[in-house]
């Protein structure tokens, strides 16, 4: 039921990941409004529930007040163990209050982060975390997402020894704020395949697999990265609706241009998994569209199948053991 | 003598400047390395120092150890009213520390920020501090941030009541971090024209004047920028090598694509106003060329006439009052 085109974007997309056999999908929602949506049923089933978290709900006044909301039942399910993840494109504070508070966390993690997936100039993905979901975090909290990324960039981006980088203001150790200075002591000491400091511009040259921060610069990382690239496309298309000339020279750019398109669609990309919390779950744009909601319940499948949380939960287990043996 | 191509592109921007009648300009630096590039020295006088301010010095060692450096004299020679101001594209950490030692901050000033100028969607310029200069901030900090952003924007942009932001990661007033919370409730009581949070999508389309983040937010955000723009370019480039007709296409859009990069050429602004010391002060990008090197003397005679510091001067001491007589 959430999302800026909810519920037919969601009923759209779910139908096309049934279709290729990727899952099958619980829709849980209003069965009134959803199932006269529905083309196909194939692979797809309905878990009634009228309640809705609105995008005004505050996650506290959800997580009190909104116990039958879709929301909420989509997350018992998963607690129950009669769904494998949770993709929703509503209330994204809500829905990481209700994952964390249903499902709970992972041992060891003391905050759950929002991972995000983006192309770089190498044509590879890079990840960053925490996008969002905290905002004032200490060190303890980034070494966190560090492992988690390091376990996401193995077991998802499937490369060997990702290469982690933490987000600063320059790459010279003399840089860097309070948090990132105590945080970068404690990441040279753990069996990571470490790269220091990085810096903005390095988010998107593929020069780590992984990059950590905290959930304020990383939204805002994220929110500035969208704004450059809009501010681009928009300059663009107006000064190539000025002349013939530009129109045609257009015309022949335009597999270019929709290439250019593909690569920076958040939607090729599916939704942000909330790692550290123990259930798959998938938080996806407002605005997500069909084929963003299709990518999301492929990514929640990928997930699940291998067994992503299963090793956060070893790799944490295995920090918290270096911990104890002061090994580290 | 500092930036990546100085002291060739410094000379020539300088002697750009010069030509059109701009300013007299005094180079500080070494003669035997200077005066033979110079092709013309109408307007423009050389101060002889052989030491230099390298790149790695850290801004303390070169404070305590390079006080006969050309930033050190240059600096000196503003304290003394020799000059009206200093622009320099050398190591910015020792700059910024020279300008606040020797030039002394503006009362009530706690931190001097760097401002940086960009364009936006409307067409018109934003200001955005601190672009880097102070990593841990504190509230009181961000708030003297406005008030110098909403003196340059009225002064320097032209705007009579320049809308001025706080970055956040949402706009909502529940979002922030504890410093945008306690900065936002103090900006809230200022005679400014606060328009509240801002995310980052906003640094560009033009909806605030003024963007207020602290330099470790503000470094990562204009990183960023550079680094999307970057990795579209590289994409398009890469493309549009790959078939004769979409090279015809680029040679029909050229136009446009040089109108883009120069709306997107930093050189285009100048440098970024140290705002908050006693002295008009420009730092330059290391990478800066001949047309940056001659906007920025623009920059900074244009700072002078306006009266830049004049008028932060006169709102630090306007709020000092306020705080005083307890109207804030």
């Amino acid at each position: 039921m959430g999302g800026d085109h909810a519920p037919l974007a969601v009923v759209r997309g779910v139908e096309a990941a049934c279709a290729e056999n990727v899952a099958d999908v619980v829709l849980v929602g209003d069965e009134n409004v959803i199932g006269p949506l529905l083309v196909s049923r194939s692979n797809i089933e309905i878990v009634h529930t009228p309640v809705v978290v609105s995008m005004d709900d505050s996650p506290s006044i959800a997580i009190r007040r909104k116990k039958d909301s879709s929301m909420a039942k989509a997350f018992t399910l998963l607690k129950e163990g009669k769904v494998d993840g949770v993709v929703s494109a509503g209330n994204s504070g809500a829905a990481m209050a209700f994952a964390i508070f249903t499902l709970g966390r992972i041992p060891g993690v003391e905050r759950p982060a929002i991972l995000t997936v983006h192309p770089n100039a190498l044509g590879t993905l890079s990840a960053l975390l925490d996008a969002g979901g905290n905002v004032d975090c200490k060190s303890s909290h980034l070494v966190q997402f560090a492992i988690m990324g390091d376990v996401f960039g193995k077991r998802i981006l499937g490369v060997e020894a990702p290469r982690i980088g933490l987000l600063s203001n320059g790459e010279e150790e003399t840089k860097g704020n309070e948090l990132t200075r105590e945080t970068h002591a404690l990441l040279k000491t753990l069996p990571l395949n470490y790269a220091g400091y990085v810096e903005g511009n390095d988010l998107y040259n593929g020069k780590t697999d992984v990059v950590v921060t905290d959930g304020f610069v990383g939204n805002v990382a994220l929110k500035v990265s969208e704004g450059i690239a809009e501010l681009m496309v928009a300059f663009l298309k107006e000064r190539i609706g000025k002349s013939t000339k530009s129109k045609m020279g257009y015309l022949l750019l335009s597999d270019v241009f929709k290439a250019l398109s593909k690569a920076t669609d958040y939607s090729e990309y599916g939704g942000m998994p909330l790692v550290g919390v123990d259930g798959v779950c998938i938080i996806c744009h407002g605005k997500s569209n069909e084929r963003a909601i299709k990518n999301a319940v492929i990514q929640a499948k990928g997930f699940v199948g291998k067994n992503l949380n299963g090793h956060i939960k070893d790799a944490m287990e295995a920090y918290a053991s270096k911990l104890r043996n002061k090994e580290l």
